[in-house]
């Protein structure tokens, strides 16, 4: 049986990116290193729409989460965090770990923030120090409104705003200057296309003057360290090498695309994808707001979520992933981001109306990609 | 856009036989290459159903066609060979270059030959030498019943059976030993799941013992000299290495599915696609005996077969094969050999589907797709 990978991150990597990192071993201070991180530094900046500094970390997304509380937060200092899912959750425990006051705004899972809340809360405690955000939850598929939450961040001189978009960079226009986001977190395996093992950090000035007086411990995800050295198109411990060279191509990929196009092609693909979950007679998981990374479907009554899952797997060899926490069984999702195409929406499509017809659930075999086959034909 | 190979040959390599032949190459006189050649040719029995000895050459399929004349007949011999197709005109072309007197069976393309046309033809006349035919014509998509062929000339002891199994070994049964066939050609391209650039070819003792008087040139084809080296486990020649060590690897995906499961896949596959093509309101080029390596759709009326083929590379990335000769524009043939499963056929279709509907043929969406997927689904 063949393989398929359609989880929202590890994501498929493309061929000539395997075959980028199959190349000989690069020593990371090696010359020929600091032409490739200078010209992938200048890359991360047209990709994060910035003319900050994008720092480059060996870790997981999750370093960059990390690195953005204990850089710019002092234990005592308030920061609000909105959770509406597995990963705003996340947000909570790293303050803790820091000893950072998280003020939790508490999201219904399937609903985005509503702005206006955050503004309220800024509001009521001016002596609140960052915001952290997820612009694209991966666990509920809601997309939170970055650009709103923003323009209320931005007008304030001592309160930054954290984004973490490590499935929304490269899927969705998210305007760092622009717009003003302090800090913005992706990593390697989603819409960047590679396997895990990096992770990116835009900082604004605003975000490295609070990095000034911050009082944490930082040492291997230390901002101001990696900035010092990236800046010198060096790393300040061992260089993810293989991955750099492979993150070279996957920009050669996409600068050859067009930003506006990688976007337009993952909003169409998206959009195919929910309509065609509809056609098939099933019901997608956010109330809003659905992020054009993947989609969450949930689990029509009286089907296992967890089932369809591991149908999708084990029956058709396709790895997507099931619910987190307390919707596990009531939903399952499927990715459509980075290397991604007209074909595995049809994929992800079908193989649902399989899993579903052989789980007993009455399903028109065929409505879906019907569906999906009808949005994405070629004029 | 994703690219796609939906070709009948050269066909889709499995990752893991791409990874094995990209190791550092190997020495055709080094010791490991015996090792792997003589593992190399027990497996080469095994697919073959056979006892006798496969030879590997370094050419294309048509090399073994070529050898498959020159190394049995002498100018002057008489030669029946079946031509229901574009891979069948070839044995006459393949004759006059020889000097063979080929008699030829014509067979309208689209319809296998009715093996009681060879007994007849031989009964006539006796002093016939060799009957070559096509396992499956991939021109037409038509596959000769190569069994009931097979019982008519093993009777005969001064008559050999030539089988250009080319788009036929590995997708279904064909018991050289059991049913009789001299000899039986393959390429590495096909159900092999390889790239091109190998050539096999099983010789019987009968038509050894015609090679024996056969008076042709022949130096690079010479099956006697490669029989002779090969039983050494070396080639006469440079031997295919990279190839040789991917051919391990194939053997290894080949024997773990078995080789019954190897012909049920693709017998299932194919009556998918099938299936799905007249579901979708389409006809099929054979008038019978489809083969199960690839199907041939004919093009509806008022549509170019030719912009079939186009559009489905286009537009949607895929490659598939248009038709030859007089067939030119009146199909397309889609391939389902080799390193093939469930969604290779479902993308087929929903982009069969497409691209007529693109084509402005009144197609319903999602119906050559529901009926594969109900044909498919896992129980």
């Amino acid at each position: 049986m063949k393989r398929y990978l359609l989880a929202p991150g590890p994501t498929q990597v493309p061929p000539e990116v395997l075959l980028a990192m199959a190349q000989p071993m690069l020593h990371h201070r090696a010359p020929e290193f600091v032409t490739l991180f200078k010209e992938i530094r200048e890359d991360l900046k047209w990709l994060f729409q910035t003319r900050q500094d994008v720092l480059t970390l060996v870790s997981s997304g999750t370093g960059g989460m990390e690195g953005a509380i204990s850089n710019f937060l002092s234990p005592g200092d308030k920061a609000l965090y909105v959770n509406g899912g597995k990963f705003g959750e996340r947000w909570g425990k790293l303050c803790k770990t820091f000893g950072v006051t998280g003020i939790e705004i508490k999201v219904e899972w399937g609903q985005a923030v509503d702005p206006q809340v955050i503004a309220d809360a800024l509001k009521k405690d001016p002596t609140i120090k960052a915001v952290y955000v997820q612009a694209s939850e991966t666990s509920t598929g809601v997309a939170h409104d970055t650009r709103a939450i923003a323009e209320i961040v931005r007008s304030r001189d001592e309160t930054i705003l954290v984004v973490d978009a490590i499935t929304a960079l490269g899927v969705f226009d998210l305007k760092t200057d622009e717009w003003g986001i302090d800090v913005m977190i992706a990593g390697s395996q989603k819409a960047l296309m590679l396997p895990p093992g990096l992770a990116f950090v835009s900082v604004s000035d605003k975000a490295w003057r609070l990095a000034d007086k911050a009082k944490n411990a930082a040492f291997y995800f230390n901002f101001k360290k990696e900035r010092d050295s990236q800046q010198k198109n060096q790393t300040a411990y061992t260089a993810g090498v293989s991955l750099l060279v492979g993150l070279r191509e996957v920009f050669r990929i996409l600068k050859a695309e067009g930003l506006g196009n990688v976007f337009a092609r993952h909003a169409r693909l998206a959009h195919a994808t929910r309509e065609g979950m509809k056609a098939a007679g099933l019901s997608l998981f956010p109330k809003q707001n659905p992020s054009d990374a993947l989609t969450v479907v949930s689990a029509p009554d009286g089907v296992d979520g967890q089932a369809v899952y591991k149908n999708l797997r084990e029956d058709y060899g396709i790895t997507a992933a099931g619910g987190q926490d307390h919707l596990k069984g009531k939903i399952f999702r499927i990715s459509h981001m980075g290397y991604i195409d007209t074909f595995d929406v049809i994929q992800a499509l079908a193989a649902t109306e399989m899993v579903l017809k052989g789980l007993g659930y009455p399903i028109k075999l065929g409505a879906g990609v019907g569906k999906a086959e009808e949005l994405l034909l070629k004029k």
